[in-house]
């Protein structure tokens, strides 16, 4: 059952599968998960709720359905409308006026998917079936990604004339360690599988099915979830200014950071319960 | 037969094996393709040359002869002239002087083996046999690595009493993931073998033989020649520069960027031949 | 035997097994070399020392006894006094001024352990047994990792509710290639093998026993101790730049850096030795 | 009259003087247009409202009122509530928590200020009377500044207990020149003179009062207003971001901006209207 | 009469006033000494050239007739040819070539301006009369900027529908502190005199008339060629190295950079000259 | 009378003229306060201890003696020993092993004068007489700049033959705006007057005698004290994190810092003596 306060949400259903975790579902089944306009404003507005909801901890993302975590952006939603069409408004701009809007229209769409990346709490990502184009973008910003074994991906864009910008290109070289790969994937536009993908360390774990994948990324959460938020989220913080600074200036930020965090009771409650051998409980964050 | 626009190389042959596809073979088999300066020169104007050439969209650079990739640097060369030598002008230079004129030589040899990553079209880097020192430096350059099996690869230069400088020590530790196998082949100078460079990433793709490996070279190239100038030359771009730029540095540039090239007649042509299941023609870049 | 300039040390042992190596051993095997104050000062002044020391080109860290590398901070000695603490002095500040004096102590903290990364001799870390918290942070300082397959490492922080703060989150992600793996064991805590280790390119090599690794450790260090100490620590210096800079400012600080390094009597030297087939010997550096 | 697309607005009130300008006023001249939550939170609508709006080309803001550009922060409702209040919810929280809710309100703070620069259209920030706190913090925000003689500006934060965090630490170092100055007024919060805002390049004019401030305020807008669009909203974007990234990125980031602006209507417009010497007239933006 | 080296050049006249000294003029006073592209190639040769002529140690920048430095981009030039007009080959790209070619048109322009800054030798800018559009940008370049009382400034792009895009909005803000200046000349477009040029630091000196300037100019010239130009040449490069890296990273390239350059002889001979009261001569670098 | 703590100290004297003030005088007026090796290591060691003092909130820098806050390095001294002297070990070296020497000395030489940045107590400089060379080095460290009338400065380093490396050409462009300024007093070596430090923002004020000099920067001091020390350690450690860093960056870094510094008791009691106009005290720290 949805999670009451999150009821009223079109395309995502967010239920409660234990205390403290969030299951995100993307729920267009029906057109294989494929995004519209709508979908990723409702995706920013669902994981900017989850950032700072206390009752939140972690936070798994998955397709529903059994064919696809998503197919990537709803191609045919794209041409009839909006800034991409060759008629309306836009048809009779010169290309510098046409550059502006596109520009607007690209960055909000890009600040939309990072909200996955800016949340608060850690988002497992959990993938299945066709992976395609925007579904590399959205598991980019995701901390953990897994998948099962019949998933296909596909980083699809230059196959429709376009290089990546919804976020791909920018995280994808950071996420996994082999830039020939992340090259060959991003410029072929090939498939690739659930074996390459753990190869390359894109994901970090694949399942036999689904059902599995959900599994162990829903007790991930639950693992996760038990655990210091205080701890966790600053740990997803300090990993994610990592990417993006100095050793030097990482060190200096994290210690700025600590030096509010550990004064938090959670270590003095988290030790007691390692000398304990008990769970520890934590205040909400 | 080498392309006419590209005859008159010495050390460097071009040639069409298919449409739209330049190969560049270093061409002094004779020497294990090692490099002297005259070749370094050659090469910045070649992948200068390519780099805007409308004819060109997909690049495989390889080197001649059953032996090797390139040994790298011709030392016997190096030693007997020009700025390392320890006879002529230079000799009776003070070491701030000497510094100067290494400083400038260092940078020019720099930036002609750069111009392998500068060159706008993908570059595909296909080694096998002797791949050392410089081998490293040029195939860091590169988009794609693919190897054969029988590849000997080594960051040779501490063996000879420096520090690589022509681009390895900055381009490897972000070519690989690794950063422990990065400094043990750096400052042990070791061989290290086909199979460990796939295990590492550094090349995607192992062959049985130099002639597989270049056949699936020119493949794949033949590949990313097929589909939209526009959307390729853009992924290779924005890769690029997500390297060296954070990703929030990264997003606003993609935005700008795409701004402009999502203008392109190549993204309905695109979509239109994905519709109709047909290969699309796109227009000169 | 101790070396003499390094007698004084009470907590690290350090020998010279070979000419122009030392051995550092974490020497609190009674307590699984958990970490107290006085230890990471004295890791500092140790490393500190080495890193001028001219009669040393590579150097081994590695945990007497045979349970562990380390089992990280000694949290009972951390409880018992010190900033961390709940009673003293600090417990009348405001947080402002608690978080001022945690601030310190963790910038000095961090300072000490990133002595073994600011050392300028290559730095070869052979991990055994119980690795945790502390023993990542210390382990991404050094150059090259390998471990005995007994080994069992966990970035251990977030279960004593905090977000691990000596270095593990600014250098593990830039050690490893997948980051979907690094926000696993860093948000979990879970252990992790020395096959997962050297899976995902943390290690470079696993062993069978301690003996075996601290074995090919020395064996490593032997090897590079008889290169040029101008190429070696250059290499160290210009990949440790590398890391936190673009590839454009690494090139342009290489330059500058080869400058004056190329005018060494090494390279001369080295050169001469792979015609003649013979060891060369460097001065000291 | 106020514009009827801002007329909901409620403490800011936004007028049309002259076609393609707006000016926008603080409107709480009772409170010397001290600043609360509802203000900030209202001032991001505006901004960025006004963005995106074809019918606005620049933009003046200044204070309602005799006395005062602005006050700043209004202390006394602050301490009545939210987040610095020291009963309520918050109270209870242990400092980690507390610190996680301080970061999350700053954060929220800083980004409706900072709406004032990302506004793509220039603001022309024309200050009188009392000019304190916040003021400054949002004047770093505007391009242009200019006040009148009476204009009495402090960096007031460390009187009331607190670092400056709003944007004047961030901001106003790269808007003057002089860095012996910038700590002066930052460290002793003391008062200072329009004169001496002239002097160090804070504000570029200095008027006879707030009348006449205003009136070279609205007639610079109407000047730039006149221009190209294109070419102003690109210069301001560009000038942004040359102060945050370095020349040679800025200079990348500018080819890459004027691939799409160089193709506009606009270009050959002006080219024709200064052959002509008559006013061109440009299409929306 | 012209530097024999420098004899060929056809808009840009070398001489050698004094020893040492190089006095580069634009040379194409009938048309105030407007740009076109031949100019701008050539004025990079120009400066390549004198980048490493050991016989120049300082060079003056000026340009000929008693009209101006250089009114800009020769309008009309532009306007009849190349890759801004609207015939031609390029009329029938899509915008995204269109694009394409716009950028690397764009970059090479940059590229041929930004020649003045990285030549090694100090260049010292004396402009006069006119000065707009390009002539800031080429300013911007040179390290010291003198003029004359007559001359008439301006950063002219936005009155011909474009954002500067050749240095201006790049390297302006960082030559001057007023940022709020930087944004009234550059989104106005307005004139500014050789007051308000000294006022706000743009320029360090003005002089009664373009002799007087030139006198100043070749007087610095002078003096500064007296010197060592180790010392010289090393600190021009530091300087323009701090412009775009923090200050640890500029003292960690300095001190390498000085680790060869203390090392000449120039240290002696200029303490020994101090001492002994007499004027130093120094090799030539 | 000195400090007891600081009473040791053999070339600076520390006293506190007034409460939570301490005024560091470089004591060696003999020789116009030049600085040898022993001095910089001590003014490193005053530094480091006045950092972390707690009755100690605000400092003076000034040179005893009528004649010179510092004529710079002691160039006799340095002649005559040490690692620029001619003989001694380091003559045998080559010129890669002398640089390596070179850049240890010069990168502990750097981090001496740096701690006058570092400390976290903001540092009033009072220059006077002769200030040359070094002077500069730590001048541009301190926070705020105040000089007598006969203050003569020079950046002096070029007249020895040397780029200026201990800070000068990295922080004196960013300590002031007008670059063109900046060159030409590095690059000519010439002297510049009070007046002229004045006008370029170098110091922002200039008083008519040294004694009247000191008189306002003890006052400042002294008035800087009296204020809550959470809010002027934070303003001095946003600003210089400011410098190096993006306005984005600077801005987070801020939020995370204030998260805690807003928890002070400082904030009611700032707030409560401002209603009640009355002097607040605050806790150490």
């Amino acid at each position: 059952m949805a999670l009451p306060a999150y009821a009223s949400y079109q395309y995502f259903t967010t239920t409660q599968p234990r205390p403290l975790i969030a299951h995100v579902e993307i729920n267009r089944a029906s057109k294989l998960n494929a995004f519209h306009e709508a979908m990723w404003l409702e995706l920013r507005s669902v994981f900017t709720q989850l950032s700072t909801d206390p009752d939140v901890r972690a936070i798994v993302l998955s397709g529903a359905g059994d064919r696809a975590f998503t197919a990537g952006l709803d191609v045919q939603a794209a041409s009839e409308g909006g800034v991409l069409s060759s008629d309306g408004e836009a048809a009779n701009l010169d290309p510098a006026r046409k550059a502006a809007a596109l520009r607007r229209y690209v960055a909000e769409f890009q600040g939309c998917i990072s909200a996955v990346e800016r949340c608060e709490k850690p988002v497992i990502c959990v993938m299945h079936g066709i992976a395609l184009g925007l579904a590399i973008d959205i598991a980019c910003c995701a901390d953990i990604r897994l998948c099962a074994r019949d998933t296909r991906f596909a980083v699809k864009e230059v196959d429709i004339g376009l290089a990546a910008d919804i976020g791909t290109l920018a995280r994808l070289p950071k996420a996994v360690g082999s830039q020939s790969w992340v090259k060959d994937v991003c410029l072929t536009a090939r498939d690739f599988s659930a074996a390459e993908a753990l190869a390359v360390g894109f994901v970090s774990q694949v399942l036999d099915s689904k059902a599995a994948a959900l599994g162990v990324g829903l007790k991930t959460a639950a693992f996760i979830a038990e655990k210091s938020p205080v701890a966790v989220q600053g740990t997803k913080e300090l990993l994610n200014h990592a990417r993006d600074h100095t050793v030097e200036d990482n060190l200096r930020y994290t210690g700025v950071w600590n030096a509010a965090a550990l004064q938090t009771n959670d270590v003095p409650a988290a030790l007691m319960s390692v000398l304990q051998k008990r769970k520890p409980t934590f205040e909400k964050l």
